[in-house]
């Protein structure tokens, strides 16, 4: 089998981000994407999509890059040869308008590492997850969700998704709160090829969770995204909002990573809501639907 | 001298607490100070006084805590014979309705350590500050903060202002973007007495700390808060909100300790702002008011 290219996975990549963005335009029926290229000084580059203000999305970032170069010192614990790097992927966060719609992250991306530059490959792997975040609780779009991950993974390994969706609940956990950033997905990082043909298939599996946002994000933005809402559902939105940006700025390891590698600013903090309130000590009231989400956010098996 | 016990500053900063919190309600004429007291199971607890949807003042909280106890492991590095230690201090975070009145932001704090509960101390600090965040330049009341800072610095040591002032610039950098979270003001860690007197010259610093906030905060308040603003300025005050919560989420060394220690989550976070924006690569216009602040907030020597 022939050894897979970086090209082809970048290819995929940037088609990725091309369609996706096409159909949340067509989703949303009003705004559309705004490009901004971007180079960086030590290598690579990226295409950060952003949305704005439209009908469905408030705000909404599809970012493309890949970055390579000398490995920086803050990745030098994770190898001990190599000192070069290629690290490409697609990251997406929407924020909608609609309370009752939920907003939804996406990553998929692929490192490499070699001693020389672009000389033979000492270690690479991939990573990447799906992961929703709703303001009020709803059954149905948790297991689409769920189900669509499940079957996508149980073609490559039926240990993946039990294995990815716990991953998921242990990273989205706001820890100072004891709390779930909202109902999960997967997540999985450090996948290495053992082979050429292993990398196809792991680069096959990168496609298949991409592929997959569409189909699980356009079906729940339709069913909720006429659903009515009054001002209690908006500040509950935005107490979450505030939650999300919480667990974004303290505890999640790619924003991190991008702050401290002088990675570009406004790509990496395109996660933040446009918009988030933080009230003192916000207690939903006993029996609210605002209460019920708490609980219908805990870790739970959602399909056997 | 007879030794300064720690009930002496326990009873300052209640009293320091009270008078703030009196003194800013008459301020904002509407809204007044709700009192939750809290325990904390290891020992000690506090008391967060919060105002909120006040006339002037949209959220504020004035902290007082003493907490005790057997030393968390998060703490030992700091030293190596301690077991038991005890901490208080007051916090303060206010964030106006009016974008052209400032946040501001106050600490002030002893920390004593002890190999045995309550035994001989083996390691003891004073430490604080107070800095002013605002939305747009204001030369004025810039002066009035470091002025004022300056004259009850210079009581005790003239070393202290430039230094401090140098801190507090250096600590409030909001280092991903090369950008400063306000005018800065004084910042100081580690005073440790020397001896009996020295203590209670650093508790008089404490105490002279404190009792700035009133006549810092109020004159500015008063000078600002009638002043009319429109939806442009609001929208500036909401985007550097934005960046306080990234500041206090990302570096602020008290509030990633209070979150690993296990401290009260809603004490810790009443700093964040009660309303916030993050807009996707939002640059002001060339030669606005709202660019001319990112050039005001850039560390000055505003006295000399």
């Amino acid at each position: 089998m022939k050894a897979l290219e970086l090209n082809e996975i970048i290819t995929y990549l940037v088609d990725l981000q091309q369609s996706i963005c096409s159909s949340l335009e067509k989703l949303d029926g009003q705004s559309t994407f705004k490009t901004d290229n971007w180079t960086r000084t030590e290598g690579g580059g990226g295409a950060s999509k952003v949305i704005e203000n439209g009908n469905v999305f408030e705000k909404g970032g599809v970012n493309f890059s890949h970055v390579y170069g000398k490995l920086p010192d803050i990745l030098k614990s994770e190898t001990r040869t190599a000192n070069y790097f290629h690290a490409t992927g697609v990251s997406i966060v929407i924020h909608p308008q609609n309370p009752f719609v939920p907003i939804i992250h996406m990553n998929v991306r692929y490192f490499c590492m070699s001693e020389e530059e672009n000389g033979k490959i000492t270690d690479e792997w991939f990573g990447g997850g799906i992961d929703l975040s709703p303001a009020y609780p709803n059954e149905d779009d948790t297991l689409h969700l769920h189900q669509t991950l499940k079957e996508v993974c149980d073609k490559f390994d039926i240990s993946y998704y039990p294995t990815f969706k716990t991953w998921c609940d242990d990273y989205f956990t706001i820890k100072h709160r004891n709390e779930m950033r909202g109902v999960g997905g997967i997540f999985y990082d450090h996948l290495r090829p053992k082979n050429d043909e292993h990398k196809h298939q792991l680069f096959s599996f990168m496609q298949a969770v991409g592929n997959s946002f569409l189909p699980i994000y356009a079906e729940i933005v339709q069913r909720n995204k006429e659903k009515s809402f009054n001002e209690k559902n908006k500040e509950w939105q935005f107490v979450r909002r505030g939650r999300y940006a919480e667990f974004n700025l303290i505890y999640d390891r790619g924003t991190h990573f991008g702050l401290r590698s002088n990675g570009r600013i406004e790509s990496i903090l395109m996660s933040l809501p446009p918009h988030a309130e933080w009230k003192y000590n916000y207690e939903p009231k006993e029996n609210s639907d605002e209460a019920a989400s708490l609980l219908f956010f805990q870790p739970k098996n959602w399909i056997n």
